[in-house]
C-alpha cells in the first residue's frame, strides 16, 4: 500500500467518466462479463469499453482489441483476464495513462509468499505508472448516484439502489455485499461502496480519507479485518473528524479465535485489537461490536442529527414497554429527565388514567385524540431539556395509525431540528422509509432505539472532541542505562524525567536493611532485586507491612536462601528496602505497537483487578485532559472518587503522571515500559511508581 | 388471585366450544364490536352469541337480550359492558355456570385503592361462582388453531394467521401486540396468546401451567412485569419441566429506574428483580434481556431441536465473516471444535485455495459446486463433533441460490436430526419460512446466530437439569436468642447450627485481649463490639493483622474513645478479639424475598468486589451440586480454582456451608442472615465466617 494518504487521485476510481474492461466476456454470469452487462443497464453515462481481441462486440457493445486501441482517455481500468495476463494488462494502463485500475482475481497475497511477491510487482508497477489500483483479490467499487456498477457481486440483480448519504469500504468483498443487502433491507442508502480486498495500493484508509472529502457521503461504515499503517489510518480519521463525518466501523478480530482464523484467509496484518479500538475512539470513529450496532448507528447517523447528549424523552403506548424501556435507559446511562410540571399539568388533563411522567404512557388513546401525539412529542422536545424523544409505537407503522403516526412524528422532527426522534415501531416498508427521509430513526427493538441513542451521543461527543485531542503534547527523548536494568534502575530511570517513585535502598544484608528501614520509617518493604525474576511474590521474595527492626531482620533471613528454598540458584542482586505505601493499586505503561506506535495504558492493579479486565488504552502521547478521561473510563473510578466516605484519591497527580508517561519516546532497544504498582495515595499525597519494568 | 394452580379449568378460556359477547356492539371499530367481527370472519366454529338488550342482530348476527336467555351451555363470556355494569354481568356469568369469562374495562387495581376494592369483589364473585376470571384491563386471548379471537387488538387486521407452537402470555395488552407483530415478521407462529392483564383471577402461572400441558405448544414464551406468589409460580414452572417446554420470559424492572416507572402504571407486584431471575434459571426458564433475544430463542426453540451443547460448526462464504463468528463464539464460550484429519484432507481437495479448518471458509465456490454446500455441512455435522452447524450464507436466500441453499441445509437437518442448523443469511420471507419449517434456525447478524446456540445450549442443559433442581434438601429450624444479637452472639448462633465460624473471645479491657491474643496466637485483629454499628472499620473500630502483645494493647487503646472520638457516645458492648485467617473474602447471606420466600446469596467481599457486582442468588434450600454451581457462576471463580500458580482454595468446603445455611429457616423475627466476611481457605483448610448479623 500506498505509505501516505493520497486520497486526490482516487477520483478515476470511485467517478470514473469512462471505463474500460479488460477481459470482458459475452456472458454475462461471468465475473467478466457481469460488469458490462451491469454498467450497460445501469444508465451509466460515461463512455464504456469492453477490450476483447477475439471479438468484435461483447453483450451487444462495440469490443475493442486492446485497451491500446481506445483513441479516448480511459479514466478506470478493470482487468478482469487470466491471472498470468494481469500483469501486462496493468503495464498496458501504466502506458495509456489509465487513472485507475482494478484487479478481481485471487491468488496473491492472501496465498503466501509466491503470492505476495506476485502482488507487490503490481504494486510497484501500479506506483511508477502512477495508476492507482484497487486490489488483487477485491470485488471493485460502485457508485450509486453515477450508477457505475465496477463489481462482479450479484446485489444489484433484485434492483438498482436510490443514492443516500453512506459510504461504505469493506476489506471484505463477500461481506459488502451481504452489508449492502442488509442496509437495503433497513432502508438505508448507500453513496459509494468500495471492496478494497488485499490492499497493494489503494487502501482502506485512501478511502475513508476520499469518502470523508466527498460531498454527496455524510455517513462512513466500514468492515475491518486489520491494517499496518496507524498513523495512515489516523490521519484519514483525522480527516473525517474534521469534515465533522460519523464513521462507524466493525472490526472482526476482537478475540484470540477470531485472530486465529484471520491469520488462515487474510492478507492484513491483524494489529493488536484494543489498540484498534483505542485509535477509532481517540479520532473521533465509532467502533461498532455487531453488524445490528453497526447498522443502527447507520440509521441513527444518516437519517438526521445525532443527539448532543444521552438525554430523551419517551413516549409509549404500552406501559410495559415504558418499563423496559426505563430499564435500557438505566443500564445504558441514558437520562430520562423529568417534565417541567407546568407540563405534566397540562397533559394530565388528556391523559387522566395514569400519572404523567417520562416516559409518558398514552395506552390506546393515542389512536383516538389526534392531537395527543403531537402534543406529548412537543411536550418532550421543549419541556425536559433532552436531545432525543424515543417513541414506542408497537406496530402503528403496519396498521390505519400509520400516516396519522407519520405526518405527527415528521412535523415534532421539523419544528424541533435539535431534538432527535427515535421511533421503536413495527412498519410496512415504505412507512419505514418515509418516517428515514423525515429523519426519524426507526428500530424494532426498545433497547436497540435506546443504545443508538447512547451511542449516537457518543459519536456526536467523540466529533465535538477531535479537536482537543489534536492538541499534541510534546515528546520526551527517554534513554536509560543499557538494558537489562533491575528495577532499581528501572525506578530511577523513571524518575530521572520526573515521574514520582518510592525512595529504593539497595541493601546486601541484614544490619544494612535494618539501618535502611531506620532511616526510610516504618512500616517497610523488602523486596528481592533479581532482573531475571518475574513474580517475586510467587517466591517468597517479597515481606510487606514490616513494623519493626527485628520483623525487618527476620524477613531479610527469611527470604534469602538457603532458608528461601525457592530463591537457590536464582542470581540476587540485593534486596531492596522500601516505604509501605497505603493507596489504590494502579498498572500503568508504554509500549510500541507494531501498527500504530507508543500506545499508554492505565489499569487496576491487584488480584480482583485482573477479573476486573480494567484497562485503558490511547495512543501516545495524551493531553492532561485525555488523561483524566483515561482514568474516569477505568471501572475502579468509583474508588478511585473516594467511596463510601472514603478520602478521595489524588487524580490530579496521577493524571499528571499519566501524561508525562505518554510522552516518554524511548530509544529504539526498548519495548516498553511498566510501572506496576503505581500506589496512588489520597488527595494531595501525590502517586509513587513502586516497581518499574523497562524492557 | 387464585393462591394456587388451578390450569385445568382454564379449557373454556383457552379452547371454548362457545362465546357471549355481553355488550356487543354493531361497530367493528370498537372494542365490543371488535371480537364480534372477528370471530364471525375467522371461520371460529364454535356457537357465538351476542348479548345486547336493545337489537335483535349485531353485525349480522342474531343477537340475544341477556346471557340468560341463551338456551345452550356458554363456555366462555366476554364482558364488554360499561364499569358500572360488570359486576352484575359476572354475576349473570356465574348464575349460568359459565366455564370462564374475560374483562376488557380498565379503572380497577392499577388505579389506587377503590379500584382496588372493585377488582377484589369481581374476583370474589368469579370464585363462588366458579367462573374463571382474565383480567380485568386485559386484552382477552385467542387460539390460533380454533379461530377464537376473544381479543380487540387490531393485529389481525392483516391477516389471519397459521397456528404455530409458541404460547404466548403476556400481562401487558399492547405489548402483546407488538410481540404478536414482530413474531409474524420473523416468520414465527403462535398456538395461543393470552394477555392477563390485572389478574384478579388467572394469572400468568395459571397460563403458563395450562400451555406447558397443551399439545399444540412446545414453547412458552412470556413477558412479564412483576408477579406476587412465587411458590405458584415455580410450579408452573415446574410443570414446563417436566414436560420438557422451553420457557422464555421478558421481564421488565431489571433497575432501579424501571422498578419506578412500573410502579405508576401496573397492578402488579415487582418483587427483586434478580431473585426472578434467579427463581426463573432454576426452574428450567430463560430470562431474556431484551426483545431481539426473546425472539432469537423462540426461533431457536420453536423451529428445531435446541443444540445439547455450546458446540458448533461453522462455514461461511466470507472469510471476513468467519472471523467475526470466530470472536462472537471466543466471547460467547461457544467452542469451535477442529474437523477430523480426514475430513479437513477430503475438502483441501474440494477448496484448494485456502486451509480447512472450522470456520470452513468456502467463498464464492459454494455458487459454482452444487456439492460443495451439502458435503461440507455433513462433515461439520459428523466428524466435528458438534451440537449446531451455524453458517454464514450471505444473500444467498434473495438470490437464484436461495433453492440450493434451502435444499441443502433441510437435507442436512433431516440426516442429522441432532445438529442444529443456524442460518445467518438474508432471505425473501418465503425463503425465510422454508428454512423454519425445515428446522433451520435464520437470524440476520451473526453475533444474535451465535448468541442463540449459546443460549439454545443453556435451555437444554436447564430443562435436562430440572430433575436434579427438584432433590430438596430438608430444612433445619433456626431459633437464636431474642433480636437484637451483637456480632458475638451471632456468630455462636450460626455455629450452633454447624456453620464453622472462627473462635472469638469478648474483652472488655487491653490485659484482657492480650491474654485472649496469647491463648489464640498471633496475628489476631480486635474489633468494637456494638449491635447499632454497621461500618466499624470506617469508625476506627477495626485493627488488623496485630502481631504482638503490644500492638494489641495499643490497638485497643487507639479504638476506645476518647482517643478514637468517632466511637464517642456508642453504645461499647467490648471488643472482640479473634485470629487474623488468611483467604479469600466472600460474603454468603440467607434473606427472606416477599415473592419467593428465603434466597440464599454468595458474592465476593471487599472493595473491588463492589465494583465486580459480583453475587450469584437461588431459592434456598439448594442441593450441595447447586451450591457449587453457584460458586462457579461467580466472577472471582477462577481465584478460587487458584489463579496464578496460587493453591487452590477450599470449594468443598465452601459449597457444604452455602448449602448448609441455605437449609436454615430462622423464626419469623429474622429477615435475614449475612455472613460478611466468611474466609476461605486454602484446600483443606475450610471455611470460618468472621463476622455475622442476624436482623
Amino acid at each position: 500500500m500506498q505509505r501516505r494518504l493520497e486520497y486526490a487521485s482516487l477520483d478515476p476510481l470511485f467517478n470514473p467518466r469512462s471505463i474500460a474492461i479488460i477481459g470482458a466476456s459475452s456472458d454475462p454470469t461471468r465475473v467478466s462479463g457481469r460488469p458490462v452487462q451491469m454498467l450497460r443497464d445501469s444508465g451509466y453515462r460515461g463512455n464504456l469499453y469492453p477490450v476483447n481481441s477475439r471479438r468484435d462486440s461483447i453483450q451487444g457493445l462495440r469490443a475493442w482489441p486492446s485497451i491500446e486501441a481506445i483513441a479516448e482517455p480511459v479514466d478506470l481500468a478493470l482487468i478482469t483476464v487470466p491471472a498470468a495476463a494481469v500483469e501486462e494488462a496493468l503495464q498496458q494502463c501504466c502506458r495509456m495513462k489509465v487513472g485507475a485500475a482494478i484487479v478481481f482475481g485471487s491468488g496473491y497475497a492472501e496465498l503466501g509468499e509466491a503470492g505476495r511477491a506476485a502482488q507487490n510487482r503490481l504494486a510497484a508497477a501500479a506506483r511508477e505508472g502512477r495508476v492507482r489500483l484497487l486490489g488483487p483479490n477485491c470485488m471493485g467499487v460502485f457508485n450509486v448516484a453515477a450508477r457505475a456498477y465496477v463489481t462482479f457481486s450479484t446485489v444489484f440483480s433484485s434492483g438498482w439502489p436510490e443514492p443516500g448519504p453512506i459510504g461504505l469500504i469493506s476489506q471484505s468483498g463477500a461481506f459488502a455485499s451481504f452489508c449492502y443487502s442488509r442496509a437495503r433491507q433497513q432502508g438505508l442508502r448507500l453513496s459509494y461502496g468500495v471492496m478494497t480486498g488485499n490492499e497493494a495500493d489503494v487502501d482502506f484508509a485512501d478511502c475513508l480519507a476520499w469518502l470523508a472529502m466527498d460531498a454527496q457521503t455524510r455517513v462512513i461504515v466500514g468492515f475491518m479485518e486489520g491494517f499496518a499503517n496507524g498513523d495512515k489510518l489516523c490521519a484519514a480519521l483525522e480527516i473525517a473528524g474534521r469534515q465533522g463525518k460519523p464513521v462507524i466501523i466493525l472490526k472482526a478480530g476482537s478475540s484470540p479465535a477470531g485472530v486465529e482464523t484471520a491469520r488462515s484467509h487474510t492478507a492484513q496484518m491483524a494489529g493488536e485489537d484494543a489498540v484498534f479500538e483505542a485509535a477509532f475512539r481517540q479520532h473521533g470513529a465509532w467502533r461498532a461490536k455487531t453488524l445490528d450496532e453497526l447498522f443502527d448507528l447507520a440509521v441513527m447517523a444518516a437519517t438526521g442529527p445525532l443527539p448532543a447528549r444521552p438525554r430523551a424523552g419517551v413516549i409509549t403506548v404500552s406501559g410495559g414497554a415504558g418499563v423496559l424501556i426505563s430499564d435500557s435507559a438505566w443500564h445504558r446511562k441514558v437520562q430520562l429527565p423529568a417534565l417541567s410540571d407546568a407540563a405534566q399539568r397540562r397533559l394530565r388533563e388528556r391523559i387522566t388514567f395514569a400519572p404523567v411522567h417520562n416516559p409518558i404512557d398514552t395506552t390506546g388513546l393515542i389512536l383516538d385524540d389526534a392531537t395527543l401525539l403531537p402534543d406529548c412529542l412537543d411536550a418532550l422536545a421543549t419541556e425536559a431539556d433532552v436531545d432525543a424523544v424515543v417513541g414506542f409505537y408497537a406496530g402503528m407503522g403496519t396498521s390505519d395509525a400509520a400516516p396519522a403516526m407519520l405526518t405527527a412524528l415528521s412535523a415534532a422532527a421539523a419544528r424541533h431540528p435539535k431534538v432527535r426522534q427515535v421511533a421503536c415501531v413495527l412498519c410496512k416498508p415504505e412507512v419505514r422509509n418515509a418516517l428515514l427521509d423525515a429523519g426519524v430513526a426507526v428500530f424494532d427493538d426498545p433497547d436497540r432505539a435506546i443504545r443508538a441513542v447512547e451511542a449516537g451521543a457518543a459519536i456526536a461527543a467523540q466529533l465535538g472532541g477531535t479537536a482537543d485531542s489534536l492538541a499534541v503534547p510534546s515528546a520526551i527523548p527517554f534513554t536509560t542505562a543499557p538494558l537489562p536494568l533491575n528495577e532499581a534502575q528501572a525506578l530511577a530511570g523513571v524518575a530521572a524525567v520526573g515521574v514520582p517513585a518510592v525512595p529504593v535502598t539497595v541493601v546486601h544484608d541484614a544490619d544494612a536493611a535494618v539501618e535502611a528501614a531506620d532511616a526510610i520509617g516504618y512500616p517497610v518493604v523488602l523486596k528481592i532485586l533479581s532482573s531475571g525474576l518475574p513474580h517475586k511474590s510467587d517466591s517468597g521474595g517479597v515481606a510487606l507491612s514490616l513494623r519493626t527492626a527485628q520483623q525487618v531482620r527476620s524477613a531479610f533471613q527469611a527470604m534469602m536462601p538457603p532458608i528461601n528454598p525457592k530463591l537457590a540458584g536464582v542470581v540476587i542482586e540485593g534486596v531492596v528496602v522500601a516505604p509501605m505505601l497505603q493507596g489504590i493499586e494502579l498498572i500503568v505503561g508504554l509500549h510500541r505497537d507494531a501498527v500504530f506506535g507508543w500506545v499508554i495504558m492505565i489499569g487496576s492493579g491487584g488480584v480482583h483487578a485482573e477479573l476486573l479486565g480494567d484497562r485503558v488504552l490511547r495512543l501516545a502521547p495524551v493531553t492532561l485532559t485525555q488523561a483524566h478521561e483515561m482514568i474516569q473510563g477505568l471501572r475502579i473510578w468509583p474508588l478511585l472518587q473516594g467511596a463510601r466516605g472514603r478520602p478521595p484519591a489524588d487524580i490530579d497527580a496521577l493524571a499528571r503522571t499519566l501524561s508525562l508517561l505518554s510522552r516518554l519516546r524511548p530509544e529504539a532497544a526498548v519495548s516498553g515500559i511498566e510501572i506496576n504498582p503505581l500506589i496512588v495515595q489520597v488527595e494531595g499525597q501525590g502517586v509513587h511508581a513502586v516497581d518499574c519494568l523497562i524492557a
